[in-house]
């Protein structure tokens, strides 16, 4: 049975790394002692140590240790092995890049499909969609495909972002980009705002966190949908 | 030689449709009675013609028609027999996705350097680069190559915008992300800010508009350009 937690961001403003969820992973995690961590997004370019040493901290007020994907000497072995597994935000089109390399993709899909405990943050639950075609990061590198884990029927919007009304910047804004997107594909799209996240219990998905999130469906206006709206239909 | 203007928008904030470098334009293309417009982009996913005919309404005033090159059987003879070409923009992987499998990239690189007069806006301007790398654009379509026109040595970032010190939101700023970028890449990246352009003729590249640009550089602090900078080195 799927178990998954898919959140928007790590950090919110003014607080320190995942401490906004940390009740909800110990919730999430209680049956692991340690959490494979797959650092690929690499966040301002850190390093994979860099990355993992940070989880690692934020994981032992909970009493969980995390070894990074890239310390095993084969990366399939330690996701078929792996008590609960963590991907961190950064850069999608090289955290998808680096999973298609590695040849992880499908398995990872499988395992978390076979009810391994899974935690996606910004990048990392980009991933968990059909495609990672409604990401907001910079494609710094080509990867072989955009097909991603697809552990929900359809596409995320991580850190999404409303409008700023003051601004005289002209550039699209993010629903304008996603409007974009429905030009050429009918997936629907759930702007996740910082803070909240998504709930995967078997085939019953929950909107978590305090505030609404944004719905964006093919030829229809964007909807507002309440904390704890099921999503269990959508697709 | 290269004749080429590659502009950070099409629009100013209170200002209509390329109002504001409708003179420099005038100049630009004072040899053509018509030019080529290349709709690919389709901000908001506008259909070529709606956008087309938007085009040609601001070049009315400087009594130049406009074609777009959909209208035409074969868009390499579009091009070839072009007497002044725009790119206008929208979204980047659109618009590199249709003018590979148009076939026309490589025809529209050799076209340009060979003097026809360019100017891009945005997606257009962002084509310009040794490749699309740099967009703020959402990959709503996958391209056969990430590759682009390579008219400049170097990458350029459209619209950039400063981060915003008053922010909560803990997404990437745009310096973050072109930072990802040179983790992976050595391509020098020019942040235009809207209502600058850069003037390429022959091998000079030179800054224009009333604003400063933001050099990014691999492994340095980000620079400030002062408009009438000289780029020709740059690479």
């Amino acid at each position: 049975m799927k178990n998954i937690i898919i959140a928007s961001t790590s950090t919110l403003h003014g607080g320190s790394y995942l401490d906004y969820i940390l009740p909800t992973l110990e919730s999430h995690f209680k049956n692991c002692k340690s959490i494979l961590f797959i650092p690929y997004a690499r966040p301002s370019g850190i390093s994979h140590d860099e990355y993992t040493a940070k989880v690692a901290l934020a994981f032992a007020s909970i009493s969980i240790s995390v070894k990074g994907i890239h310390e095993f000497e084969n990366p399939e072995d330690a996701i078929k092995n792996a008590e609960g597994i963590f991907t961190g935000g950064g850069n999608t089109f090289l955290l998808v890049t680096q999973l298609y390399k590695n040849n992880i993709m499908q398995l990872l899909a499988e395992t978390v499909k076979n009810g391994t405990p899974y935690l996606g943050t910004s990048a990392g639950s980009n991933i968990c969609g059909l495609s990672m075609q409604t990401t907001n990061d910079m494609p710094i590198i080509y990867p072989p495909s955009f097909q991603t884990l697809g552990l929900i029927p359809f596409n995320l919007n991580p850190h999404y972002l409303d409008p700023d009304t003051q601004s005289l910047h002209m550039g699209e804004t993010r629903e304008t980009r996603i409007k974009e997107f429905h030009a050429f594909n009918s997936i629907p799209v759930l702007g996740l705002r910082e803070g909240s996240w998504l709930e995967v219990k078997g085939d019953k998905i929950t909107l978590k966190g305090s505030l609404k999130a944004r719905l964006f469906t093919k030829n229809n206006n964007p909807e507002e949908l309440e904390t704890e709206s099921d999503l269990s239909d959508l697709k």
